[in-house]
């Protein structure tokens, strides 16, 4: 039975520092990040790809409020699935190609996906995702009166919009995910997945929210059962007093220890720390499995236990 | 066997004349559509879904020239990348729904879909499409030189961006589809699918061009050997002499009749044209089958034969 791995692509997968915030640019860059993943699949490894969309959607927000006053502006939950085209469309392009100049002929697609949250998730007590543009106190108060927006402001650069980071409880799509899985590379929960709320009468609707994309990736593992979770991200390894003289970069992390870790601030808030409980999470459900947490350059070797940090329940 | 159709979905299953280019009112009207859809699945028809996404991809196009100096532009592929997300979201939330209000639980999925045109197709030496906003002459001429636009003056409106509307030639995720096809509903090809050309050394390439709906919906229902294309619009049936004291409507057109008419310029060449050449593509592909063009409202008398305009080989 081959290995199945579910592989959550951090930003860098998608943009360059280096390089201008555009969809050419993207391109550039996920031609790359896809090189990688068909190394991984060369090896033999089933795989479904889950990706974020932070500073793309921030940008499709962005302009949509831009032109507000010549195209009537996109709701959140809307400007999410139109990140997940955009994007999903780039990595499905340059994936299929990157397969093929290995060699290997596998169907690659991705599937706009929603996630569902809780209404009565604590996170929607507590919005903490800024999203869009900078506003004047005058409108941010018109934001919050008319559109019932939660308008925070930022240091210096005026008002924000936030958005509350509920937890993904189930994948809409996934039997259609389960349906492809053997046969085809599936590129699912982009951006966490479109957030959506149940009505009492059965019906979802898009909700303004964030929904992790390491968490969503956790939950993609656990219902698809793949026997890896592959966090890619910035760092080669997790790491302990990270960024000062005394950082330790870890091999391993036992769950008791990673919770020892997340107690103490061990763990960037809205960076490492998630992928951090993504990995808790996915061994907690499983405890005969793993996953890794390692730099997108350096995934095979981090396949093979020769880097990363790999998270494990004892 | 359970008879396996391909249905296209004019501008009409997702925008009414007389509610806002809003999301918020597209779901509304993709609410009322996904009832005739599920009422299709609950007759035991397999089915997938193409839509059209003209005034959607227009929007998005001209948000995103108007933030331009605020937010990178995003090419053309992309935008049609985004709407693909859009839609299908809209489609699969509302599908979903009504095929559970009528007891059936079958998974909904849409799939971000190239297409892929040919380089050389004469459509690309006369791009007729107009898309994005209008420009004065000066700013036309600057994008036809920086950006390699093609521009063309409306009257008394100003310059517009044209493309080209090339023929379909290849689905790409056609294998995505064709493993999803007979235990889900598939969206898919919408907007005619995102339209990309084949470079030498077997990438693909996205390209500024439209493909029409239609015509992918017939080359999709080729591909999965459907057994009908029913493609819905405004009309009941297809007619000659149409808007006039003498229109008449037809009941059955054969290839030959169908030809003749089309010769006589008896349909609109933006609209039931290339409905009526997508049909006869396709009992020409194969002259057991039939295509059947109706409205929406009527689609399930259509299939029973009670209305509609079929269109067979002989």
């Amino acid at each position: 039975m081959p290995e199945r791995i579910v592989i959550a692509l951090g930003g860098n997968a998608l943009q360059s520092k280096d390089s201008p915030p555009t969809a050419e640019a993207q391109l550039q860059v996920v031609k790359r990040t896809c090189g990688h993943l068909a190394d991984i699949s060369r090896r033999g490894y089933e795989m479904a790809v889950v990706h974020g969309n932070g500073p793309q959607v921030g940008r499709i927000v962005l302009a949509s409020e831009t032109a507000r006053d010549t195209v009537p502006p996109m709701p959140f939950d809307v400007c999410g699935a139109m990140s997940q085209g955009y994007i999903g469309y780039h990595i499905q392009q340059a994936l299929k190609y990157a397969l093929a100049a290995r060699g290997r002929s596998i169907p690659v697609v991705s599937l706009t996906t929603q996630v569902v949250v809780d209404r009565g998730d604590p996170a929607f007590q507590n919005p903490t995702k800024p999203i869009g543009g900078f506003y004047s106190a005058e409108e941010a108060r018109a934001l919050e009166r008319d559109k019932g927006y939660t308008m925070r402001e930022e240091a210096t650069k005026g008002w924000r919009r936030v958005v509350p980071s509920p937890q993904p409880r189930r994948i809409v799509e996934i039997d259609a995910v389960r349906l492809l899985w053997d046969h085809a590379i599936v590129i699912t929960c982009g951006g966490g997945g479109v957030p959506v709320a149940e009505n009492e009468d059965g019906t979802l609707e898009g909700v303004a929210a964030v929904i992790d994309k390491d968490l969503s990736a956790e939950l993609l593992a656990e219902q698809v059962e793949a026997d890896k979770l592959l966090i890619l991200t910035e760092v080669e390894k997790v790491a302990i007093h990270f960024g000062k003289p005394e950082q330790r970069d870890l091999d391993h992390l036992t769950l008791a220890q990673a919770a020892e870790y997340a107690r103490e601030g061990q763990f960037g808030v809205g960076s490492m720390l998630p992928k951090v409980q993504a990995a808790m999470r996915f061994v907690r459900h499983d405890p005969e499995k793993a996953a890794i947490i390692t730099s997108l350059d350096r995934c095979l070797e981090a396949l093979d236990g020769k880097t990363g940090t790999r998270i494990t329940f004892a």
